[in-house]
């Protein structure tokens, strides 16, 4: 395959052709297939089809089991077998741990709305006029969304290999409106960059100039290699304890994406002050989260090596997704030389880099030829993408034979759009 | 016994005398009982056991079943067949039912919450300066407090034998900075009281100087009869359309008491316009509630008539515990003539009013004594009983041996507490 930059308009015009009827096959195949959300496939679910089994009635008769200690109300912040496996997890004490309801995502939203209605340790944000967020970008719609709700102004901030530029990062912390950040540390959602040590040990320096700063630390990937090795991310907590800067994160996992994506299990790790202040809400809120579920994970993994164990698992059902969608982009992209794709280690995504001004394009052809995608520009703040070329590619839900084919059609949608971008000029 | 009202000062001495050597036996039995919290026994749990079993990993197999379909992202308002079943409970259509977690509470919280930061259909609750809610009194202390973490002004309103005092309601109401009114409608907590069709009506009617004030309906104990025939409650909903007024009303209600208090699921019930402004913020806070818990639950209940079958296991279990305690009240406290108390059709409490000025002394000298009730006061906004004189009392968890020493220690306790009163004055 020839490189597109190269080509003169009339050849140009001879591949487009090509190309468009290579599409309109794809269109008349009437493809219904979903690129567009970190969804285990049934394949992954099934992998921990034993968590239903885990509690059952006869458990009622067996003295040593604690099923039913769990049926009743309280223990607000989760059961402690609970709160050890995501203590060893996070690598943080247990007393630092809560354990919640089903979704993280939940849990973070409602730390926010805290944060606005009484503050994160101090005057509620929303007293204090028009605040800010940074938001290292390409990153997650879902926290991105949670900002435009409240009117927290968003601040995109470049994704390097190595994580957030930290350079622009600790420009603009001088700004005491901007009161936190957004960050997926590992495998981070879409790009799969791992926070350098560097990284890492600059985040937990920063002194922002609001003193009510605050960091989520989304580590939703925590568990979830590609690789047999993966990738090694420094504990954030022995980071911020180094300069006495305890306080400034709050970091947030779950099982969605290791037991059953909206029936797992959600945690939160955080300081002791944190940890009292999330409490202080938190008891008003509700009377305890649901017990018995966070109880039947914990039969199930029994601890957090019985956890890892299982993510071999998935990682044996995901690793041929990832490679697929990868040598499909080495086969069909590489040459034309019109696009560039991140060579993820662990997560859900491949974050798609195609000819500046076709993202958009893109998703309208693959649509139209029945493959949904995340639509172009969800990865940035407000939807916007600048240069519209970013495109978060999500291998794990459909099945092998049909990832194929919407991998083909995809990649002959970049081709087509990076091809009528080139004669339009 | 004697009426300790008509009592010569030597002859309440001589009583107080029996009263503190009784009390003192008590207290060398070491009990260590639970009377505080409208928690189900572990004979009430073992009733639902069943629901353990209602999902297993055999339904993998099953091409007629839905498990697998709900283990994945998705269906913020919950899955149609349990929205049913509220709806059929409720009665109202399927479409005005949103199906969440655990914990009606947790619903309640979160939308008081969204009412402050973005309001309830217009200006933040939070941007109008000092709000004011109407609380029934005595009445739930879980709802009170919500208030008083918000800094929402409580203002108490008696409760009658057929609901709040409307009169009083009626009057509060042109207040524009009075923005909602806590509501448990049927077998009200701690009264037992089901509000009368007028109450329902006069309620329906109202129209309050606020365009944006808010009743949360909390129908907590829509199903939980201690009597073959159960009180009737008019729908609110369609009491509300009488008047065009269906926007006033968000309707709670959970299995909490169903089947696993902290592992059932809760819901709620609201106009298409409230519905709407719900969603709106739940796209935000969430991707989905535990959807496998909600089908559990289906399958295990089929439909509201089945749920309706198990409230009457539960009720042959609760009805012999409500007569102990009322049975022993009878035998210790009516000729004393210094309490009064309620006769419930259903719910969890009995409302005790003791005499005036003694209800925190009672609580005191039952604790001392090993038998822990619900705090004085707390029945009451800001946990300030005026008189002094109201507890609420749970009967449902402890086992019925059990139940009938702490009733037997909680009555001389009221005594003692009464002679020690007339003996002051």
């Amino acid at each position: 395959m020839p490189d597109y930059n190269k080509l003169s308009k009339e050849k140009l015009r001879a591949e487009l052709k090509r190309v468009d009827e290579a599409y309109d096959r794809f269109k008349q195949m009437g493809l219904k297939l979903d690129m567009s959300r970190g969804k285990p496939g049934t394949d992954q679910l099934s992998v921990s089809n034993g968590l239903l089994d885990a509690i059952t009635s006869r458990d009622w008769d067996d003295d040593n089991n604690h099923s039913l200690r769990y049926l009743n109300y309280g223990l607000l912040t989760g059961i402690d077998e609970c709160k050890e496996i995501f203590a060893d997890l996070l690598q943080v004490p247990q007393k630092n741990i809560i354990v919640c309801g089903n979704s993280s995502l939940n849990m973070m939203f409602d730390y926010i709305t805290q944060c606005m209605l009484t503050g994160s340790d101090g005057t509620p944000w929303s007293h204090q006029g028009e605040i800010k967020f940074i938001c290292p970008s390409p990153g997650y719609d879902r926290h991105f969304a949670i900002c435009e709700y409240y009117g927290i102004q968003m601040i995109p901030v470049d994704m390097t290999d190595t994580g957030p530029d930290m350079d622009a990062v600790e420009a603009i912390i001088r700004d005491p409106q901007v009161k936190g950040m957004f960050c997926v540390p590992k495998y981070s959602n879409p790009t799969g960059v791992t926070y350098s040590h560097e990284t890492v040990d600059r985040i937990a320096a920063m002194e922002p100039a609001a003193k009510d700063f605050r960091i989520i630390w989304d580590n939703a990937y925590i568990v979830h290699d590609l690789t047999s090795k993966g990738d090694r991310l420094d504990n954030i907590f022995d980071a911020l304890h180094r300069y006495g800067h305890d306080d400034m994160v709050i970091e947030f996992t779950s099982t969605s994406k290791i037991s059953f994506p909206g029936a797992g299990v959600a945690a939160l790790a955080a300081s002791d002050r944190n940890i009292e202040i999330i409490k202080s809400r938190m008891k008003y809120q509700t009377i305890g989260y649901d017990k018995l579920n966070q109880y039947r994970h914990v039969k199930f993994y029994k601890n957090v090596e019985g956890l890892k164990n299982f993510m071999r698992l998935h990682r044996n059902i995901l690793q041929p997704k990832f490679k697929i969608v990868l040598y499909e982009f080495e086969e069909e992209l590489r040459d034309c030389n019109i696009a560039q794709w991140t060579h993820p280690r662990g997560g859900y995504f491949i974050s798609l880099d195609v000819m500046r001004g076709t993202a958009k394009r893109v998703c309208q052809l693959c649509k139209e030829a029945g493959v949904t995608l995340t639509p172009a520009g969800a990865t940035y703040p407000y939807g916007y993408d600048p240069a519209d070329q970013n495109l978060r590619i999500a291998p794990s839900y459909p099945p092998v034979d049909e990832l194929l084919s919407a991998t083909k059609l995809l990649c002959l949608c970049v081709r087509k759009a990076a091809l009528e971008k080139l004669l339009e000029e």
